[in-house]
């Protein structure tokens, strides 16, 4: 399988993040073709390393790499993009990885 | 469920982290009790935010946050932070994020 994580720093205003994100990213994302599950963290995200200043952490999950790829090069994979752009701007700590995984 | 997500940084030596992460962690964080399932990044991690300098990323999971703080209070759970902290110390940059998590 293949896995994108995104991670989302805590913005100004966490209600209307959410409102964002549950009202409008998730229906998009949603539509997004292959996408196998989609989960999103549910309340606080700690880290036995201090405070990890997370608002929240989408997990979405695709047959493997070459499918995510495909996946975010369709139009609804570009319509979630320039929506998260909107909401978790490039330059202001979103963090978002892609890889292949395996269960050990 | 509960998932942790840890993100390792790459390292000096790429190889002998493996080495001892495949061959010595792995096989003790498998030991930590009421863990569901245990993936790891297989290969290059991409992000389309620039190079994300992150060499593997684990995600175990539990079935809610009171199995997972259980699980590393164990000393299985104690054995296996005590190994990361010898591999990946606190202060190198390693990540980890705790969370409750819901599928949308």
């Amino acid at each position: 399988m293949a896995m994108m994580i995104v991670i989302y720093p805590t913005p100004v205003d966490s209600e209307a993040f959410d409102r964002h994100y549950f009202g409008v990213h998730v229906p998009l994302a949603r539509q997004i073709p292959g996408l196998r599950s989609y989960e999103v963290s549910d309340g606080r995200i700690v880290t036995p390393l201090g405070n990890p200043n997370v608002h929240r952490i989408g997990v979405l999950r695709f047959e493997d790499m070459a499918a995510l790829n495909a996946a975010f090069a369709s139009p609804q994979g570009q319509a979630a993009g320039a929506d998260r752009r909107l909401f978790a701007p490039d330059h202001c700590g979103v963090r978002m990885f892609l890889f292949d995984n395996r269960e050990v």
